[in-house]
This record gives C-alpha cells, sequence and structure tokens, in this order.
C-alpha cells in the first residue's frame, strides 16, 4: 500500500526527499541535535511555526469561532489525585518487553507486529512472489523490516498470522505475551530471549513544591483540564445546554521507542473540544442538517474484526439513521473534521474514518472514530472523536463532591412513587449510641425493593432487622418505634444529569505533517526540484519579494511593497541575494510560498510589478494597487488564481533560470 | 505607594473588587478547584483566554513580523547536561529555609523583608505615625502583614533596617543567613527556630524514556532552545547578521511558596526574543534612529544601591549616548517594549526601566533593565532585557564541538605574524610510537612566547624539551630532525567571531494582570459597576449583540450581524436572556467588550441598529453596512470612537436599565 504512495500530482512519492527539503528548510529539526538529540522531541523553525500557527489559527475560526466554544487554557502540570481519578494513573500504559541482557526495551504490539511481517515477507519472497522492501502495514508506521530471511510457511500459518496483524490493535499485555511465546518472538537483532511484557505507564512524572510531597504529572490529554473546569464553563454559559469548551495547548506522552518522526512524539499540539450534551433524546445537533449530506470514507469495527479493511463511502446522514454512527452529535463532529482538513488542504482522496474496536477503545470511551490520513507510514490516526459518555464528569464527581451536573426546571414537575423510611431520631440517639449515624446511613442506602419487603415485617414483626456490617454482630434490629416506611410521592421540578462528552481531538503535528505529504512535489526542470503546495490561506509566508538584483533603484519598491503588506498583516519575506530569479523562486516553491513579487526595471519607470503563483509559475503583471488588491484577496481564501490570472494581464518574460 | 493606587480615572483602586470580578466571569481561576487548588497553578477561561491570545498576537506583530524574526517553537522537556551547561543545574535556585518542627518551608528573602517591614511598622506605630496596613514594598508582591506588634525601634536601627530592604535582592544565601540571625528572624506564626537557608533548584525534574537513565527537566526559559538551533537559524537566514529569534511557550518555574495570584505562578507564557548582534562595533542597531526621541523613565543601579528609587526620564537616545544604557541594541529594544505596552492599553504613568544591580542578575547575565509596571503589589517585572553576551552559545560550543560561530569574509585580509611549528610527521611517528599524537597535541597547545623560547634552544641547543603530562616523567625531548619554529605571517581571510545576545524576555501572564489593573475602573449607577476599558484590538470579545428581547422578529438579524462579523474574523456574542439591556451591557462591561449593538424594533422596520461604546456610552444609529464598516475600523485600530461619533448620527434613546 504505502509502496503505491503517489503525490498528488501521480508521481511516485519519495519520503527521503521530502524529509530532507523539511529539515533543511527547518520546517522542523531534531530538537538537541548538538547534544546528539532525543528521540521523540522535535523542534519546529520559521517555516513550521508558521505553518502551525496558520493550521491552529483556520482551526480557531472553524471551530471556536464559528460555534461559539468556550475556549480554556489549562496547565500542564497536574497533581496525582486528579490523574489516579480519571484512570491514567492505572491504565494510560503500552506494554514493554525488556532484553535482560542487553537492556534494549521494546514495545510490545509493535514488536510482534514487526517480527509477524517480516515473516510473511519471508514467505512471499521464499515463493519467488515480489516483496516490495518499502511496503509497510497500511494501519501503522514502524520501521522498516530490513532482516527478512526467505523462510516458506504453511498456508494455515500464513492466514493465522494475517489474521492477527489485522487485530493488533486489541491485544492487551497478557495476549500480546502468549503471542510472543507462540511465534518465539525475540529480540530481532540479538535473538535474545525478552521477558514477558509489563505495563508502563505513558505519563511524565515530576514532583511539585519544595517539600517533594506533592507528585504530579504532565497531562496526557488538555481534557481534564476541560472537564474539572465544567461547573464554571457552563455558569459562563449562562446555565445553557448544549456547549463545547476547546483548548489548544501542549500534552506529553513518554513513547516508549518513539520513531516514525513527528508522527510518534513525546510533546506534542493538541486540539480538543469537549462538547457537552444531554444524554437522553439521542443526542442530536442543531445543526446536523447542515452536513447531513457530507460523504465520508467509513471503515467499521466489524469489518476490522473480520480481518479487513474495506471502507464505505457514506453520506454522514445515512450513516446516523443506519446506526452504524451512533449519533447525531458526533456525525456533526466527524463531518466538520474533514470539511477542516479539506480546508487546510488535505487530499481528499486520502482521508478515511476508522472506528476503534472494543479493546482498543482508551478507558473513558464508549465509542470512537478516527479521522485517518493516508501517508507513506500508512493510515495515521490524526483525529480521534470520541464519545467519552459521562464517564469523566461522573468520576471527578465521585471524587470530590462538586456538582459537575446540569440541572434544569422540568415543564412537567415529575412524580415518583417511592418508599421513604422517617427515622425518630430523638429515640434513634439514645438507643444506637456511637453507631447512630452508621445505622442511619444503612437505612439510607436500603434498596427500593427491600424496603418494600421490610415495611411487611415491620407490620408482621413490629421490628425490622438489617445488615450492618462493623455493628454488632453486623445485624441490627430496629423496632418500629424507630421506624416507618411509606410509599408516597415525590415530585421533582428540577432535573439533575451529568452531560455526555463528544470530544474531537486533534493531533496538530500529525496533521501537519500529512499535510506536507499531500501537498508535496517534484517539479521536473533540468534538475527536480520540489515544491510544497500550502493553499495561500495556509502557507508558512506569503509572499516572497524578488528584486531583480540588489541595484539601489529598487531598494525603496521593497520596502513600500514590505511595509504595504504587512500592515494589512500578510507575512513576506525579501529576498535581495546575488542568486538567479529562477533559483531564489526555486528556494520559496520548497518553503510553499504561494505568491511573488519581481521588481524589474519596468517597475522603476511605471510602479508596476509581476505577480508569480507558485504552482502553475505564471506570471501577471499589474500597478501596485491592484497587485496588493489580488494578494490580499488570495491570501483571505477569496479568490483563487485562476480567477486573479482571468483578470490581470499575463506576463510572458521568461522566468530568468 | 501601594496604597495610594488610583484607577485611570482618578479613583482609588481596589484589587479584591477586580479580583472578584476576573473570577466571576472567568478571566483566570485556580486550577484543580474542586480538588482544593494547587498554589501557583491557574487556568485561563474564555475570556482570559482570549485576551492573552490578543496580546500574544499583537506582539506577534509588533516584533516577529515587523521586524523578521525567526519564530520557533522548542520543546519543554529539556534533557539534564544541556541545562548543566547552560549554569541552570548549578544556579538557577532560590534560598529556602524550614522550619524543622512544622515542616513548613519559607522563601528566606520574603520572609527577611516581610519579618523586617513589619518591624518598621511596627516602629511607626509606636511612634503614633499613621500606618497604612495596605501599604507594601513598592517593588515586590507579597502576603500582607498582619501580625504588627507595636515596638519603637532606635533611630540607627531604623535606618539600617532600611538600606538592608533597598538591597534585599541582592543578597545570596549566606548573606540571608547572618541577617536572620543578626535579626532574630523566626517563623512568624510560631515563633519556632529556622533551620539556615539552602538553596532550591527551581525546575521540574522528569525522567524521559522508559528506561530512566535520561533525567530532564521542563524548561525554565524559552531561550536555551533558540540558542541550540543557533547554527541553522543563521544558515536559514542565509547567513545574514545580526538577526533574532523568537519564541512564544510556556515554561516553568518550581516557586517555592508561589502567592500574589498571576505574578508570582509555577507554569507561565512567556515570549522571548534572542537578538544576535557582532560583540564589535558598539552593538549598534539599524533602526535605532526611528525610536532615540522616545521617552523612557529610567531607574539605574546606583541609585538603587544608595537606597532610593528615584526615576529620571530620559531620551533612549540621550541614554545610550552617555553610557547610562549600554548599547544602541538595548536601547533600541527597551524603546519598542515601551511602545508595544502603550499599544496593548497599559498606562503610560505606570511604567519604569529599572537596572538590575549586580548580584541581582541572572548567572547569565552582563546587563539587564526590567520594564516594571506598577500594580497594587507594587512595581512588578514584567518584561526582562538582558545583555546576555556571548555567554550560552559559549558554553554550549565549548560543551559540544558544534561552531556556534558567525563566520564572514573580511574585507581586508587580517595578517596575523605568529610562531609556527612545523613537524617531520614521518620520523615523528617511529620515535614517539603511541604517544605521537599526545606529544603533537602538546606542541599545538604551546604559547607564542613559549614557541619564540624554545625557538632559541632549537639554535643553540638542537633540541627543545616540553611537558607532556602523562608521558614518560612528563618531560618530553624532541630534536631538531622532528621540527622547525619560524616566525611566519598568516593570512585571515574571514573572521569568525561568537555573537552577542540581547534578550527581550516577556512574561505574559504578568502583562495580563498589570493591564487588567490598570484599565479596571468602577461606573457610579446605582450600584457602582465595574468596566474593563481593553482597546478594541486587545478585547477578548469585540461585540455584544442584543436583541431588545427574545421575539421571533429579531433572530435573523442576530443571525446576519453575528455571521457577517464572524466572516470579518470579529468575535462576538449574543446575548438574548431575559435580562434587561442594562443588565446585559454591564456584564460586558465587565468582560472588557467595546462595543454593543441593540436589535429593535427600528431595526426589523428600516435595517439600521445602535452601535453603543462601552467606555462613554454613547450610542449611534446607522445601516448595517455603515455599522459593520465602523466596528471593522475601531477593531483593526484605525478609528476611535471619537471618530466614528463625529461620522454617524448619535442616538438618544435612553439605555434601559
Amino acid at each position: 500500500m504505502a509502496g503505491d504512495m503517489t503525490t498528488f500530482k501521480g508521481k511516485p512519492f519519495d519520503r527521503a526527499s521530502l524529509e530532507s527539503l523539511m529539515k533543511r528548510r527547518l520546517f522542523y529539526t531534531p530538537a538537541f541535535d548538538i547534544y546528539g538529540g532525543v528521540s521523540g522531541l522535535y523542534d519546529y523553525g520559521p517555516a513550521g511555526c508558521a505553518l502551525t500557527n496558520n493550521i491552529v489559527d483556520i482551526w480557531r475560526k472553524h471551530f471556536v469561532l464559528k460555534e461559539n466554544m468556550l475556549e480554556v487554557d489549562c496547565t500542564m502540570l497536574t497533581p496525582h489525585e486528579v490523574l489516579k481519578t480519571s484512570g491514567h494513573v492505572d491504565k494510560f500504559a503500552d506494554w514493554m518487553c525488556k532484553d535482560p541482557k542487553t537492556g534494549e526495551i521494546f514495545r510490545a504490539d509493535h514488536l510482534v507486529e514487526e517480527v509477524l511481517e517480516s515473516r510473511l515477507k519471508g514467505n512471499k519472497e521464499a515463493r519467488g512472489q515480489k516483496v516490495d522492501v518499502e511496503e509497510e502495514d497500511p494501519k501503522k508506521k514502524k520501521k522498516k523490516v530490513k532482516n527478512i530471511q526467505a523462510i516458506k510457511l504453511d498456508d494455515a500459518l500464513v492466514q493465522e498470522i494475517e489474521e492477527v496483524l489485522a487485530k493488533i490493535d486489541n491485544y492487551g499485555g497478557e495476549e500480546l505475551g502468549l503471542l510472543m511465546n507462540k511465534y518465539d518472538i525475540k529480540n530481532p537483532a540479538t535473538n535474545g530471549e525478552l521477558l514477558p511484557p509489563v505495563a508502563f505507564n505513558l505519563m511524565f512524572q515530576t514532583s511539585i513544591g519544595p517539600s517533594s510531597n506533592m507528585p504530579g504529572y504532565l497531562r496526557p490529554e488538555t481534557a481534564q483540564g476541560q472537564f474539572l473546569n465544567f461547573q464554571k464553563l457552563l455558569e459562563f454559559n449562562q446555565q445553557q445546554m448544549p456547549f463545547a469548551s476547546a483548548s489548544i495547548g501542549k500534552s506529553f506522552r513518554n513513547e516508549i521507542s518513539p520513531r516514525s518522526g513527528l508522527l510518534r512524539v513525546r510533546e506534542f499540539l493538541m486540539a480538543e473540544i469537549e462538547h457537552f450534551v444531554d444524554p437522553e433524546g439521542g443526542k442530536k445537533h442543531s445543526r446536523f442538517d447542515e452536513v447531513k449530506d457530507v460523504e465520508l470514507e467509513l471503515l467499521n469495527r466489524e469489518v476490522q474484526l473480520s480481518g479487513k479493511t474495506t471502507v464505505e463511502t457514506t453520506k454522514i446522514g445515512t450513516a446516523v439513521e443506519t446506526g452504524l454512527v451512533d449519533n447525531e452529535t458526533l456525525g456533526y463532529f466527524l463531518a466538520r473534521i474533514q470539511q477542516f482538513l479539506l480546508k487546510i488542504g488535505i487530499d481528499a482522496k486520502k482521508i478515511r474514518f476508522r472506528q476503534h474496536m472494543a479493546n482498543e477503545m482508551a478507558h473513558y470511551a464508549a465509542d470512537c472514530w478516527d479521522a485517518e490520513l493516508l501517508t507513506s507510514f500508512g493510515w495515521i490516526e490524526c483525529v480521534g472523536c470520541a464519545d467519552r459518555s459521562a464517564y469523566d464528569l461522573t468520576v471527578h464527581m465521585k471524587k470530590t463532591g462538586a456538582p459537575l451536573v446540569v440541572r434544569e426546571p422540568r415543564k412537567e414537575p415529575l412524580k415518583v412513587e417511592e418508599w421513604q423510611c422517617d427515622l425518630d431520631k430523638k429515640k434513634f440517639g439514645p438507643k444506637f449510641k456511637k453507631d447512630g449515624k452508621t445505622v442511619e446511613a444503612a437505612i439510607e442506602a436500603l434498596s427500593q425493593d427491600l424496603r418494600e419487603k421490610l415495611s411487611l415485617d415491620l407490620d408482621k414483626e413490629g421490628k425490622i432487622v438489617i445488615d450492618v456490617p462493623g455493628v454488632g454482630d453486623g445485624k441490627v434490629e430496629v423496632p418500629k418505634e424507630l421506624i416507618t416506611i411509606e410509599k408516597r410521592t415525590r415530585v421533582e421540578n428540577v432535573r439533575e444529569y451529568t452531560p455526555n462528552v463528544i470530544e474531537p481531538s486533534f493531533g496538530i503535528g500529525r496533521i501537519f505533517y500529512a499535510l506536507c505529504e499531500h501537498l508535496y512535489w517534484t517539479r521536473e526542470q533540468d534538475e527536480a526540484r520540489g515544491v510544497l503546495s500550502f493553499p495561500p490561506t495556509v502557507a508558512p509566508t506569503k509572499v516572497l519579494i524578488v528584486p531583480l538584483s540588489s541595484h539601489a533603484d529598487f531598494k525603496p519598491f521593497v520596502r513600500t511593497l514590505s511595509d504595504g503588506l504587512q500592515e494589512l498583516g500578510i507575512s513576506t519575506r525579501v529576498d535581495d541575494s546575488g542568486a538567479s530569479i529562477g533559483k531564489r523562486y526555486s528556494r520559496n516553491d520548497e518553503l510553499g510560498t504561494p505568491l511573488g513579487i519581481t521588481i524589474d526595471f519596468q517597475s522603476v519607470k511605471d510602479n508596476t510589478f509581476t505577480l508569480r503563483d507558485r504552482d502553475s509559475t505564471e506570471q501577471v503583471r499589474a500597478s501596485l494597487d491592484d497587485i496588493t488588491k489580488a494578494i490580499s484577496s488570495l491570501v483571505g481564501g477569496k479568490e483563487k488564481w485562476s480567477d486573479v490570472a482571468a483578470r490581470l494581464p499575463k506576463f510572458e518574460g521568461q522566468e530568468v533560470d
């Protein structure tokens, strides 16, 4: 699959040349490089930083501004207790195996996958079938398998292994250990025996304050901060439901053995939405109509469990109707996620939505669809869209007692028939003394069924006997002088409920990388030259200003142009180096700069300039005013180059190489 | 001093009411509040988040875009070795004292200051002088001293204490310990004896990767990432000097005992610039002329050491000329910092620039001026502007061997006369065998003076004797067959130097808080109502849309207005609650929303709307088109309300309360 990767121009895609370009042009670079680097940590340079900022800016407009979401910025440092409650201390882990001899550590699922895949390839080779050594599993990214041994396998074993691989995300530690025994999986480099998989918590731990008695972690997601502030946000939103909060910020995962560049890193930018919705009434969304005809490529759970990866093109309206996607709110966000991805320039043919299998889901999730983008590493999860149900609000409320609920007046008061116990407190105290509170609590906790039964006992025997562990022999007798049990009607005027949460969660770094793969191609000239075809709205720098030479006559024009565009908030870059115009444009094609202005001798005479389009290399020539207007309109996303080219006079001068 | 704080309207400033407003309107809130909170950690809510984003946006345009700085985004996780080299592991510490009985921990300098100040106040009280219990040291923020005992002190002692306080930032741990002994300073709550001050490193420690053999820290500043990337940034900038990098991101300091709200926190947003400049030629700046007439309030080092805090209004041009501010680049940034602060709405009368005293400076700094803003906590450092000289690049280069230098062709080749040693390598190897490299290195390292002396020995005795520790008895004889020493002229065509760094470093959270204090006032109506007078460019939400009632006729107008403004990137908020128009405006005065549109029955008839100015409560009435244009121009900072009010017809309708 990955071997078939092509650029959007239909030519073979070459990852090495893109990566070299991105490092050379400082989109990103390994962090602490001069100290030898730290795996899984990358710095973004000027081009990468601007590209990220532009993606985030569009995200904020597309989601936060458009839907009046409540943006928050919560701390990354998080005390132990919060993440203990949320379940991350116990469950946010991957499985790792250690080689006791070399000390090497492997991520168990990746190791099993890698070894089994290499055996399948060895089998193919032994059978004389073509093996693409670049080929990689479509769903996972991992290091290229090099040591393939041509060994033929039984047909039955091949099928068995293929089925294991299709479900690889579904195995826990014990199952991975069994697979390692069954298939005799060892350290691929040394063939050394490995210890069984143990859980490794992925959170970075630290200690808050000087007395080291407050352990804490760096947050693994921005979500918890949003949940903890639920009550205040609801208040800020004047008690109106549904509503969404949103947060853009760094999160941290101490990956066991990060590889595959920007796709698996230890510190990353997330943009997360927590949409709070009433669990009753089918989780409808008021704007669902606006998106119901959006078509998505869906890969559902059952298809995967049957060992396949066939997607179906489905209108989101239909997917929700048939129950494939659980509800309108989840469906609404899937469609909006796709619209966002297309807006920033993601290739429509390289998006699919994959449903999580049961064991694969995070501990808090009730259902989850990932927006996956096709890259040379295979299909990569770039946006998760989970239904976290009421999980988080419930556990935090239970732990802290804070009312993380919605209270709304009922239109019709609710009448509840129930068995109520009334105690005669004056007599209760003297009889039970220090145990009074405990007995009282035990009575409070009696179920409705039991209360009904006990009311009969009370009538018949003049007393009831209940279990109160820890008091006397665990059985306590309460005479009828102390208690009455009656069926009564209670009227509820207020409805109280814990909202459910739909969570679209974006990995900005992964989207960033996939976008670069999708928009990269090479222009065939004397030599192949890399181009990154970012839309003008997203491009790091919008306009390159190129004076024909460093001649003094050109300088005031450079100043006027760059000051004028800056005034409009449009980022420019001047290149007045001695290189040829062609070389200078070429450098900025690599940076993805969509527009270029050349200042030539004609400009000095009549104040006209040429404007060049990166993708077509077409040029138009017009006055300062017209050029500025065209740029403004292109960068604002209001016009395309074809519109501008149709309006303004074409310039036929050769691009000087 | 703080007792005299007034709002910009000249009325007494009330911190409690501002803080209550900011928490009520969710500008910020204690993090993990429902878990009891963690001191020094705060979350920003929707209003605070938007305000921060707008401040950062203006910062980016004012500095990064305007001066083509190279923005980078580096990781917060930083391996031990990097921060060991930078000096932070050894020196980035505060002094703390522990009460061995209660386990309480105090920051030593704050404790000394607090206790001595309370004694001065007790003395005043004993002498019958007026004591303002709200009064606080103008330079420091700390908890209000409550337990003042009226005890008279000798005049000499009072003077002594005053001098100690003026220099409090200048003391190290040992000196603080001596002061604690001398003045018998104990735990103020229990009067318990304290242990002597010990250094507490302020970095949060963690461990990177699964094998816990890579200790790391959360960065205490964004600067190190920028220094480590120097070579790549210089290359990106096509080898042109000077240039600046910039970074906006979170940093972390494990404060010993953080108080005073947003002013002393453990996780904070910084915006830092590293301007790399040639140390030769007086660190000129090409744009200094543009700012030389900017007037600053300067408080220099000598004035402070003499125990005073008198500022002098000085043109930055003059300050650089007289040497008070060391060089043009430093001066340029001081002026630009002030321009930025004024642009976002900081009160011009509440800015001063204070020079650091020698011991107060960070371990890397050669000179430093702080932009301090006056708040009710006193004068607070909000921007530091340090000359870090070549410190950081030098230590990292020394440690890693990476060439963190600039190499530029010399206009005139430099001729250097020097003694050069030539070795006969063929004979050298066989004679010294395995020690050959060591002996060679020892010869390489010989000083010019020694070479001159040895050349005489060689002539006279036919051999030289040099020190080579570790080879034989540490003395090595080299006969003249193996070496010649001659004076020759070497021509250097390339100049190599380590740039100096000027670093303006902005604490965005502190600026945020000071801004709110500077722009807060209360409108006297039936009851005093808080207003935050943010400029439209900075305000969290720009426009409040208020339909007269929830009448269905108004709904399409609400939609048209909010969609239209959103399209222009202008953030709006609709309030169609049942509250009175006056109440709804009042709520948004607290949020600092500068503009309000009312939709009334007239709007339904003729598509005109009223536009209200928050500060004056004046209103104009005009068509949709005119209103939109006015808003756009106000929010873009192109017009002021007075311009709009002069253009558009005044609306005299009463504000319905």
